[in-house]
């Protein structure tokens, strides 16, 4: 079931040790199938360097297992809440990336402060509200998927693809499990370059609208002219 | 005698240079047998790409060798005295990562800021306090740790499992010798973090408490649901 | 069709990542033929990992496609301006390294504070002012390559043969292809010594000019004595 | 002549660009015969990975080549100056890495924070005082190797086997060419950890005295226990 899937989420999440995204057994990617009925994701706690395709799970969209003899990892609620509300999201990478998550720990949006930043993301990345104690003790992983939508009101998701959940790290997404890990590679390294920004100036202002608007448009809108057709 | 554990150790003590942990022969793992009765740890000064199973030492609980060609690590005897305090403890990985040890030498906890390190470590990575010159001069490791262990006064060393030498670098620990290891991964992951969040913002303050609970419990507790059964 | 420089500047693309000084397809290397009326660029988008010489598009002064079945890269404009006015550059690599970039977003030159910066730029790595909007919205690339022109008004560029785009990220060239990337890795070498010596002296003054003199001259001057003949 | 220091020499060299300690052609590694009557050292501007013990080239202590078909190091007399006044020293490695270098840049010496700098060197990483013109304009390479012998008059150097030239980059030595290396990696790492160190605790001081003396010596002392005999 979904043999191309698995391969892909299993690829993608091996890669994230390659890109020195994650340490141990942090983070997780998964994808959705194309009928957008079920999710193939990392299973929980396995290191990655054993991962093969038969490892992941398949859950459907309530978060279930469907097929797969190991536990999905254990933010899987929290990925299936995504795909229910942002459906022109096919991937999802979450990481514990080491400048992403200093933001997410700081609780400081990483602002846009050049065109490398434009170039992925159409603004700040934003950062969610800390969960309150009930959201905390009931439905976890539900509710950092709920403020993670909550978050993105009046925001596009595919203009912004990627979030940072206060206290905890990033997500990344994208319109498939490809895309997703490489905004998570792009997120990771503007979080770098803004931090290394941020102690040169401390007090810099974000780029020019008209510098954001240019960059993206030339990758992202209807007449971009980066990449091959 | 003691041959899988010698590998064991062995194992552990190359996979630090792996994973970026230690320079030169800095550093050093070692295992304590099923029965609680002999210490397998690293030799002395030998560079860690040289190291095979025969080099480990193997000693009692007084740190004398009872088998092996070679000195063992001159901290020994803080391991010994780690082990006969901390008896739910099967592995010591003692490193100096860059990170860890900057925290230390600033003689600074490592606060718990977020998800990552709620996940390894119950509260913050406590600091010791300096040693006292007599403490230095005479018995020097077992001095060091004595004050590890003065440090843990109500404190499980299962719950945080590493602390901070001030002026020296950090210890870690775990069950055995493997999970030793990771938890000095992810001491590192977190002091790297902790660091770039405190640049970020340098007052920020720890974790919520019901976040940090709920983190921990999630993969230590009784109900733990992270990782396979 | 220059077979030969289509190699070097495949050669010299992929040698990006091996230095550490791009993520995904950020930055693009460019080399111009001996009679400097066609030009060699990396193809737009296009995965460094698969990047073959078959990939290098040939363009002409003006920047269109002479040869090569791909679109070239999204900066070409801006190389191509670089080349018209600068007659003695013959290779040119931009790059989004970590460091340099924080420079170019933080809107700070690189301050020569040390013998490695005066070995390889005769000064500070300059920065340009800011686009303004409708340099921005038309002809946005030619116009990058304007401001650099610009801002090299009194300068020679193969003294200082780098500069940072205000809120974009570095460009660097030489003579040649290979020096042009020796020039980009150099530069990402000082900007990343000059952000740890800003951290530990925040009003540290440049180099004494006479060191700066030395430095550059025993490697650049008509009596240098650096390197083999 | 000489073939088996010249391979030494040649192996610690490439080792430099191996841990991360030069870019490019930065950087040098030289030994002293056991007459102590020549010095094997690099070459000038040879690129790391292409060298061979054919391209090394041995100079007598004027710094005239004797043996070798290439320029020898543009640092040699610098080098040949230290091996005059330091009788002890039998090699020495001088690099431009990245926060031993930023110390030199800041002309700040690195503070001892720690047992890692205490197993090393015993006492503060010095810094040199900044040439005068006129010992830079003139016989600037044996004047660079002047004011490190100024420095430690009333210092031994095998105690404290590195310096900092201020403005420039380390100079590291031993009683060997491979123990040169090793205190070249020994300074790049605890200048990291005190770079860290300082951000988190800017006023930190120095460790105390008792400890700096047990470390240094349990390793270095008459009565030593560290390593192997």
């Amino acid at each position: 079931m979904l043999t191309e899937l698995r391969e892909e989420v299993c690829e993608a999440n091996r890669a994230l040790v390659e890109h020195g995204l994650v340490a141990l057994t942090f983070g997780n990617v998964s994808g959705i199938s194309p009928e957008r009925d079920y999710v193939a994701i990392k299973p929980s706690g396995v290191p990655y360097e054993l991962l093969t395709p038969d490892h992941i799970v398949i859950v459907n969209l309530d978060g279930d297992v469907v097929e797969g003899g190991f536990h999905p990892s254990s933010d899987t609620l929290s990925h299936v809440l995504l795909y229910r509300h942002f459906d022109t999201v096919g991937g999802i990478t979450h990481t514990h990336c080491r400048c992403g998550t200093a933001f997410a720990q700081a609780r400081r949006e990483i602002p846009c402060l050049g065109t490398t930043h434009a170039d992925h993301f159409y603004g700040p990345v934003p950062v969610t509200r800390v969960l309150r104690r009930d959201e905390v003790e009931r439905n976890y992983e539900i509710n950092t998927g709920r403020v993670i939508v909550e978050r993105f009101e009046g925001l596009d998701p595919m203009a912004v693809p990627a979030v940072l959940v206060a206290g905890h790290a990033p997500f990344a997404w994208g319109k498939d499990v490809g895309e997703s890990l490489e905004n998570a590679i792009a997120l990771e390294a503007i979080a770098e370059m803004a931090l290394a920004t941020l102690q040169l100036s401390p007090g810099m202002a974000g780029l020019e609208d008209y510098l954001l608007e240019k960059h993206h448009q030339r990758k992202h809108g209807s007449d971009a002219y980066y990449g091959q057709d």
